[in-house]
């Protein structure tokens, strides 16, 4: 039977001036929905798994509209609940070469970050999950969204379902009045599988050093939270905004695994590459016998959604393991 | 010399869905933007006149891009004042035939919405004007909206600068606190010219009947605010979201004035037609001798708007002087 | 609980040139799906009603998207079955005042029309349901289709669930060898409601007279077919191909009841605007009291439906019910 | 056999906002191209005729995808000639209900102004032509271009074709220091059918009245010109930008023919509708028995034309004999 | 005088998601027509040659809308015949980087595939020609198509009429009961030039071998059949969907001619470019003296294509000459 | 206080197919307005300066729509002038990878061509400025045009305000009558830099050589007019027409200066970048204290130009000195 995923965070509505345009330029926006961990859940679903994201939207026309974005693209919408009336958006301008993107929020306020804890029924909404997973924006955008957050992680260590955060967070983000350094703590200490990086375990749990390897910064962080069994990172080479360069990496505690490099050269969209890499790294671990491959899976799977428009990952299993194999040709098979 | 106008009052970005499509449907959003003031404002700019509009925008790239259409529909942007992060928003469907339109705002915690007192120097953002309007949506949006709308119009009292209000406001939009019959009549009582309805000048100031005749409501709120000189008014029969009827009246202590009724049997966008009214009110009190001419101009002002796409009236001095004059053929003239 | 509406039948891909282009104009097609069932299911899923539809896709890419508008318009997608490769497809050229519109189709050997008895569990798909519905296009498209239904009715009259079927079925669709003569009676004598009008009674069945009235074209259908409870017909005046009148009857075998003409005075899509009548139909009878409501809401979703793009009525049960209660002003409601 | 007609005359593109949006709204154009007689002959070429347009175009990429244009919409291009490198154009900003249109033309200097006498090899342009079809535009454009028609009306008496002029020529292009006055006479002297207007030909040739009837002033330019036998005319009411009215008229020498008048309630396009008049008087005429058949089909051409985007009727033969006869239900026949 | 070239084959209509879309984010489709014969015939056609394409299309609006996309690309349409209702349709999604492109084709049963022998006067169709060029695609589709195309080749062969075939046939596509090693010998024996590759020739004749040189596959392949006097291929690395190279190969009997390897680094259309490489090899080996010549042309339009939206190569003979000549910067001469 | 441009010049509509679309495919353009001096005041104006464009245009809709494109990004429009009624033109079809753009002009007889000395009052205009700029291309126009040029860079030395000319002109441009060599040293003896190339400077003025060294072509050029302070040119290697590199150079008459090279891997606009190469220049000099900071600070400004759509340079100050400062990982920062 098909293994089932279970997210939780904000989705939102995501408008951009069309193809290269600049802000000012635009008559008109382009409009998809994404969240980082929504966009794990999708693609996931377009994987074959089952994916279902939690999460709340306003009571009105916008939240009605972003939940049938999530149920166009594969996952259930019985669980989610609505309250409020503002829905999250962000705008992007997209960049290219020497020109990065500009991204502007207007996330404040929103229903998702008035959610409280006792709202959802965790018990219900992770029945026959087999992975619940969080990112560490979740926790920043308001306390009752972090304690939410942890009922969820906590259910789930309960219900004996595996447990992966991918906790690159950004510090500005932090704006309610607790710090990160305070919260995180308390969620990764129930986590299974960490997605960070050195940056983010010095600035999280002052453990390590930003610079450092990643394989010493994840062993201090699996000896602080023993709980953890694997570290992963992604290391990634902006050459251009319209160039990337992508490696997986791993520390299991015993060992570190690292990929090839997967060289972008022709970047169509780069929102959600991140939450991409979270999923094939999830995909990988439950349906592949190494780490190493489960790591590759990752990897490839990040890579190809530099080529697809929105923030989330639609490849097919087909598309992510042919470039796992070797194949970069990019040929359509007849 | 050009007369000059001023406006005050927020900018929203308007985003809808193309054509007649459903928020579930869309792809994509037209951008345009707008608020009632500045629709006011912009309506004059295209008649000839000269007019600025003061608002509060947030510092970024969409407060940028939104004094930019401001600046392309000829009004000088010199005054507008930045800080904050929220641009306000809504969002419309548009309706046909029995279906109506829908509207969504997300403007609260918008940087106009935090605007305060002595924020503006409003000697010098009304120099050289003659003539200051404004809406009663200001004073419902935040208690400095309404503080600093009454500072523009007492120091344009104090200037000799005309004073028009658009008071037929929304109830439901007044959440701060504040109510609209303790606020509107300390900014009512500035007023020259005021235009509203038998219902609004019950809800507002308790005065006449809600079913009343203009005439005797107005009477009654001159009585109270012996600085109206002219109180107008605008009825409309929908005979469906496709068709319009509209009629313009106007009570000027003595005597009661009607114009013929417009029909607008397509209708392309029927947001700002208001505000077209009152800039046409405006442009004709200034430039025409009579009454009942400046009442036909602003009805008709009032009629082509609901042609053009967009919240504001962009249609042209001659376009209105020909429909003013009888001509309802729509025919072209080469 | 809410009521749960099952439909079965074929689901097309729809391209449409762009606004009024005609085909030799267009660059491009807009997209959307329907097909005569499925229209009614997500009509009564946009009304809050449970509802699934059962059809056969093709196992490919376009398979799978037509499978995503299904979900997307709240429909579930479980039991959908695939196979083959080929999905139905219609051309639509929008027509306008005198010019009609043109349709051209290419559904021959669809993976629907491969369908055959035995393919689907009609027990489980029809497992909860209160209502299922089927029309006049199924049973013409092949001759499995047309078995798969009657496993579907026989199955629905067994597990005592209402049947409904809509039956003014195009004799030229008829291809494969049996008429519509042959079968419809097999299929029509399950039916507890049956939509219809005078024509379509005498083609299929050889009753009543081509210009005669409903009520007694009716009778006689019913003393045909006993189960039949009660007998619809939808009276529409095309005064051109923008403007409609509709207009609702039904003979109850007691009663012969008619609503208010209803004219849609600008039409935006008339596509699937019985689809609407028959959805509004269903839903009323299952949620009002009397027939003449049952009836007034079918007739109001059908005049709706006039305004909006694609097969699909999305219109909401508050604009239905405004509409039933009279209000033709189109008016929004801040 | 099927008949031939060829034309003669500036091709332009037209550049058009979309939709409704005016000049200053938009952000980009809609390209179609037309020109009087191009759309008449391109009409023909639609209902079944042969059809060739002479003109002279640009030698550019420009001129290329004009030519491309008319070989798309039927018509041959080995007959167009080539020279200097400027394109006519025009600008058009579609109006609606109370607001007129808006025209602006960048047409001089372009390649066809340009063109001479003697460049045409008539008698090869109109070999196994029927009928050659000119306006009062192209005189007007530039000497050389009077002369060149001149030539060609000549070549075709001498050829024994059938020639029709539409001569509602506009007074305001004559530039180039001829008047209509001296030009008009020398080619509709050689004209069989004129379509004109009491106003035309009391403009044209001091004859009849501005506002007398068509019988009159027909009757005094068919006998200062005998070679005339018909003088065919259109009355058109613009109850608005979005409704017109429509009849067509003819006087034979002996008969004044009137058809029913055909209200367009929703107008797509109405450019191009004077030209879809004449076309189908040109193949009325030379495909039926009875003048008032073929006025009855010019007429309902130049209804349907209303409701095709750009300036080219593209309506079927069989949409223009289902009006002509009498059925305006604008239905679709499946 | 210019020379001709006659083609042979199925016209198909191709949907595309915009730009980059996936299928299941697309809202429409854009709209081009293509088949690798009449691309061939149209890329000689836009390099100053005359050409005609020979099909069959539905006798319905998609078949006229197809002709009229011949006739704009400069063909002529007056040999296509028409029957039946479907036409062939393909559905692209375009790849990027590692992201392969996506086809399903919709072409079963279409117009062109019940194309029987006698139905095309060959002679008549092939009068005037200097070149009759056919693909391995066309017998692939049905039988009728195999023997119309047989019935070509000999026709031209009798007529003296150079033939050229690119047979690089796809296996898959040999449904109808025949298999290409049935087939094509039948046809490959009648062509002067052959388009193909040591796996073509391996897979259809059982000559060379899969993975041999072209030299020695080609030199086998002219021995078992000596009408052949050159056989040309491609050699093709796709570095990524994004960025391909192509190098020019012939053999003719006697010497082994390659040109440059041309790299293309940002790839917009990779469709077609095949038919590019054989349209170019026709005009060179037409129009210039030596086999290198015509060989490098070839290659430069075949690279130059890849920058062409849609399945038709539509670069002027000026840029084709200009690469050719060695000049990669695509700069612009003012 | 902000440093204030003058410039001078044509501005003209430029007209694009979409994408990458040829001239024959395209059904629409995409509309924006450009020319050499206004790109560059509109580029100093989105960093901070003040700026402003003297022009003439139309007095129709047209010139003012191209006003409002002015006043949009940020120019005062007062000082335009308007006049006759021909917009100056451009069609832009965009090149790629081999293919070269193509470019057609439709200027003559514009509005700005008929521009004569004496209609502009140049002290008016230039209150206040610090710099005056115009380029090559405004005394090509016309003889008026070259006049009113020379009025203004008088006017500017009187003023003691700095005038820039960027004088690489294309010399089939000049046709009034007058020859590059005439009239380009009148207007390049009162500049006090210029912006050029060694082929610019022996074309124009027989001094250096075509193929020789910017430094000693540079040299000539400033001992032949005195007043001249820095020669600055701009070295670009185009490797395909979606890759360039620049490198910018600088002979001050006693140091000669160049920049890095940077390389655009994936240009998204090319047209353009040489304004904006000046206008970083003007910035530049205006702003940082040594030469070789202007001159890396105008070659930040052309790279990042490449990546803009449209002829305006509209990167932030923010994005050109991050690449300035050496990062060229377009990575966006939140």
């Amino acid at each position: 039977m098909n293994k089932k995923l279970v997210t939780f965070g904000e989705v939102m509505m995501r408008l951009s001036p069309p193809g290269y345009l600049k802000f000012s330029q635009a008559n008109s926006f382009e409009l998809v929905y994404g969240g980082g961990e929504a966009n794990v859940a999708i693609s996931c679903a377009y994987l074959g798994m089952k994916a279902a994201h939690m999460t709340r939207f306003p009571d009105n026309a916008l939240g009605r509209a972003a939940t049938q974005f999530l149920r166009k693209n594969w996952l259930s919408s019985d669980q989610i609940i609505y309250g409020d009336d503002k829905l999250g958006m962000y705008f992007l301008e997209k960049g290219a070469v020497h020109r990065p993107s500009v991204v502007v929020y207007e996330r404040e306020g929103s229903a998702f970050s008035k959610i409280q804890p006792g709202m959802v029924d965790w018990e219900d909404v992770l029945k026959d999950a087999d992975w619940f997973h969080w990112t560490g924006i979740t926790p920043a955008i308001s306390e009752g969204a972090a304690l939410c957050c942890l009922e969820a992680i906590k259910t789930a260590n309960k219900m004996g379902i595996m447990v992966s955060g991918d906790i690159n967070s950004r510090k500005n983000m932090w704006k309610y009045g607790k710090t990160m350094q305070e919260i995180m703590p308390k969620l990764v200490k129930h986590c299974d599988i960490v997605i960070t990086s050195p940056r983010g375990i010095n600035e999280m749990f002052g453990l390590g050093e930003i610079g450092g390897k990643l394989k010493n910064s994840a062993q201090e962080l699996m000896e602080a939270f023993p709980r953890i069994k694997k570290v992963v990172g992604k290391k990634r080479k902006s050459i251009s905004a319209s160039e990337q360069e992508i490696q997986g990496r791993m520390w299991t505690g015993t060992e570190y695994i690292k990929t090839e490099t997967l060289n972008i050269s022709h970047v169509i969209d780069r929102v959600g590459t991140g939450d991409a890499f979270a999923a094939g790294l999830i995909y990988g671990l439950l349906h592949y016998d190494t780490d190493i491959e489960a790591l590759d899976f990752a990897t490839a799977a990040c890579a190809l959604k530099h080529t697809v428009i929105g923030d989330v990952n639609m490849v097919s299993l087909e598309n992510i393991k042919s470039l796992m194999g070797g194949d970069t040709s990019g040929a359509l098979k007849r």
